[in-house]
């Protein structure tokens, strides 16, 4: 205890003197004070015998805090969660060579594939190691030591190894600034002799940025007078559509901004839910192709102009890509690039772009307002059916929610359940569209309740299934660990109940063994029971009572909530988008 | 139900059919066949909307077993402990497109690292789709549909994609022939169009076969005269080493003739710890370089010529290669090469060598039974120490063990400590001391019970540490499922022990959370509390009543056992291998 002391000390007074000017610091000191001024608070992940020299320093630094997760794959998911909903940060996530690395692959690449920006670090062989290659533990045994990098290649949009003591500030510096740039994983090898090598701490007074290269002015001018001129032929009969890429490339102050100026109506594409406030008055819903509501679906299809701001169309983003909006009619902004009808403008992007047509539509706004937006709301079942069908579940739920609630949602009837229902003011969806991992969100709650207490936002609640929840049930130990407090509604409608409306309604092999799902909590870490509380429900009834208490409502602990549903239902846009996709699966001759 | 029953039967007749004749098969169903006709009774995975139309089939069939697993990296620990145990046959894992396969990626590089033949067939969308490429879920959404595939190839010896009719039973046959005759991965995708295309089963007639090319005569009676020299030479003084690929390259058979016939004294590496029955009168125990017992490094160091079969020197299994054996003094033999002192003959392979070796040298056996043999034995210690020190527990457990069992030693305490004690005869040991993945063996011992049940073998007994059973205790919930009733030995000493021994012996990030591990069978599937039985010992005495109830031993439940055992304690193994480690990482400045 005491040398721990003596060793934080030690770094406090390294940390300090290389606030201060050139004072040398340790290689993996500098990483972490790189992670420390990009707002990093805590650093997931799981120990490994080549990465516990610099886990020494993680531990011992007085702001980053070590998650200590179960496995690596949750460590990952984790990392991912705790990035979208800190915003303006990113994941962290460190492994060990080969076995701890290939464990997260899954979780990176549906970083890489949803924008999400986290840094991989494995800790691998010294250098010396790595040029004389020895059969060590975690290695294949036929003499390669850059397989598990040339797998990493295909999920990060950068990659470094620190091989060099000269160049490792420099290559550290690039892989987060390409991270927080692309907002999308990139690859960092840590070997066991570079952690604790010494290099000035010079360049950490310039901080890192993400800025995109600023566009060119001529260009951009052109851009937005074509625009406007679309505008003016569509007579401010203009509807904004917001996704994924609003969010993960960090254009929704600006994006708010173009909606208050210009009045234009709102709609968002799934993966762009709560990218604006649910509650906007000009906010009208999800549009989602041929399984919209109807009366979205002929308010977006009968505008004369759609700019979709950050769009990312894929199957269940889509609809099962039923767009139904002619590309005469469009205008697409992205990160770094604008569509204009058919006309690409490289290399102009949104955040700067958006204030430019905010300020140059600002004038359509009487226009604008006299378009009726549709209130999107759901109503709850008066109906005297007993069982929670997603049909009462939903909207339900959506008078529980508050705002700036955490609302994160498992790929299934949860993804699906939760676009019909209107989300509370400044609240955030986390949930996986495009990449669609099961068990996903175990480890994804844990690292956006992270972030969501960094933020003071409200609480967090997750919606899991059971099918899910095997995959990845031990992240809640690591959510009590941290003294989190998320409500986890666990979905028991006995199986794998998304997979079985895309084929196999009935197959043994969509059936799951049913677990004592309200001991879970109990088991797998509670063990005086003052951490958390389970309950389980059976009908709308004692569902809606629970819902309504405050000591519930309140989450001051962690709690589960097990709540019983008729095994062959599923919500609308579900069972839509299921046929859709059946469809597309050709399976039986 | 009807449905189903119709399927099966429909099934069975297109079977028949196929095995009479010429008539069409579904090419879904061609793979299964080979599978069958390899010995294959279970497959493993997780239902993905890519793989579900193939899974029909796998359901549907009469012999194949679905196991239905809880994730995919614990399916691929258990194909790989499938394919150990169950000799002459592979392991299958079954995933779907990009987030399941890529969550096994782990799972597989141990099996391509360790030598095991699995088969992964991830379940991919059509080939329409695979040329037009949309932006379908679990895709990068960058347009890239053979990342996937990119990575897989890093931990396969062959990969194929079936995107042709004409080709499909040609590439199923050249992967799994390579599968099993490298022992090694492979990788196949299936597209969902092409499972039920419609093929002929002619090839099927003609079972595949892993026979390597045979030696060539000329060369192999020149390295057979040359070895018989070289034992002349040492005038008989000789010892016999097996290794890994003994095992792994099916040699057993062989070198236990060969053993029988010449009577030289025989040792195991780590990897080749039950290669040869431990109760061998000519075996003596187990050589691990410098880390070895005196009696056996002396025996094995100072002998005039070392016959290494299967040798594969990773530093666990070669004392951090602390080898002092002279080339001059030693033959390898491998499957497909040989080493004689400096000279490497290619193509020259084990399994055909091993005979005429034996044939060579039987006339050394008056010579070599003169040379007395150490026996390899443990003492129960029988001081009055009360706890359940690493030097008692190995040595009484090494008492419970009966003939026929199989042994499951997760890395960390257990794979060590199960190093230094007797194996009984025809025991099995499966433990992954050079890719050492902590969480691999609950997968494992779920594979390897079932191999162990279709062979008749004896109990499947786990030893596995309570830091290692978080990263993959789901699927304790899949041997109960599968009706199986390992003895699974719960190690409970407070966190990551192996790691404290390499590095970090008082941080926290070597603590976990203490889960109710006894209650962790009931909550994950034994509803009704028929299925298992758990229990705690606390000290020897309890430990030794325990192992001593009958009801206990015959297992005919599923058991765990949680041993409470000191925190800072490890076998002796484990602490010289992880000093010499420690020194190889060179962590602080």
């Amino acid at each position: 205890m005491l040398q721990s002391e003596i060793n934080r000390l030690k770094l406090e007074v390294q940390t300090l003197q290389g606030e201060s000017g050139n004072q040398p610091i340790y290689i993996g000191q500098y990483l972490i004070e790189r992670l420390k001024q990009l707002g990093v608070t805590t650093m997931f992940g799981v120990p490994g015998d080549f990465n516990l020299g610099f886990l020494d320093l993680v531990e011992d630094d007085p702001v980053l805090d070590w998650a200590g997760n179960c496995n690596e794959l949750n460590a990952a998911y984790a990392a991912d969660g705790y990035a979208r909903v800190k915003e303006h940060s990113l994941g962290v996530l460190l492994t060990t060579f080969g076995v701890g690395e290939l464990s997260a692959v899954n979780g990176i690449a549906g970083a890489f594939s949803e924008m999400v920006p986290v840094l991989h670090i494995a800790g691998v062989p010294s250098t010396h190691q790595q040029k004389a290659k020895p059969m060590l533990h975690h290695t294949l045994g036929d003499g390669r030591y850059n397989a598990y990098e040339l797998a990493a290649e295909q999920f990060a949009c950068a990659t470094a190894n620190l091989v060099t003591v000269e160049t490792a500030a420099s290559e550290i510096d690039r892989v987060l600034t390409e991270c927080i740039s692309q907002a999308r994983p990139v690859y960092l090898t840590l070997p066991t002799d570079i952690a604790y090598q010494k290099i000035s701490s010079e360049r950490l007074k310039v901080p890192l940025s993400a800025l995109p290269l600023p566009n060119d002015p001529e260009v951009e001018a052109f851009v937005v007078d074509e625009i406007s001129k679309l505008v003016e032929a569509a007579k401010g009969d203009v509807v904004i559509l917001v996704d994924a890429c609003c969010v993960r490339h960090d254009a929704r102050e600006e994006t708010l901004e173009l909606i208050n100026a210009t009045g234009f109506p709102v709609y968002a594409a799934p993966m762009g839910k709560t990218a604006v406030s649910e509650d906007h008055e000009r906010y009208g819903g999800l549009y989602v192709g041929s399984i919209s509501r109807p009366e979205i679906k002929e308010k977006v299809e009968s505008a004369k102009l759609i700019i979709s701001i950050g769009g990312l169309k894929s199957d269940f983003n889509s609809g099962n890509f039923t767009y139904s909006i002619p590309r005469a009619n469009t205008v697409e902004l992205h990160s770094s690039w604008t569509m204009v009808q058919y006309a690409d403008f490289p290399r102009i992007g949104m955040k700067e772009l958006i204030p430019k047509l905010a300020k140059s539509l600002a004038h359509w706004k009487p226009t604008a307002l006299q378009i009726s937006v549709p209130k999107f709301s759901a109503i709850v079942p008066q109906d005297n059916e007993p069982a929670i069908t997603h049909s009462y579940f939903w909207p339900r739920m959506s008078q529980f929610f508050k705002p700036k609630d955490v609302i994160v949602a498992e790929t299934g009837t949860s993804s699906f359940g939760i676009l019909d229902v209107p989300l509370p003011a400044e609240s955030i969806l986390v949930t996986q569209i495009l990449w669609g991992s099961i068990g996903y969100t175990t480890g994804a709650t844990l690292g956006a309740a992270l972030a969501a207490r960094d933020r003071q936002l409200g609480r967090t609640i997750l919606f899991i299934g059971d099918g899910s929840i095997q995959l990845t049930v031990q992240e809640l130990c690591t959510i009590m660990r941290k003294d989190l407090k998320p409500i986890i509604f666990l979905l028991n409608n006995t199986g794998y109940t998304i997979e079985r409306y895309l084929h196999g309604k009935t197959r043994k092999y969509n059936d799951i063994v049913n677990w004592k799902w309200t001991s879970l909590l109990s088991v797998l870490g509670d063990e005086d029971g003052t951490k958390s509380q389970s309950y389980t429900v059976n009908d709308r009834t004692e569902l809606s009572n629970l819902l309504d208490t405050p000591e519930f409502a309140r989450a001051d602990k962690c709690q589960l909530v097990e709540v019983m549903m008729p095994m062959h239902d599923a919500p609308r846009a579900l069972e839509v988008q299921a046929e859709l996709s059946g469809k597309t699966n050709k399976y039986t001759s």
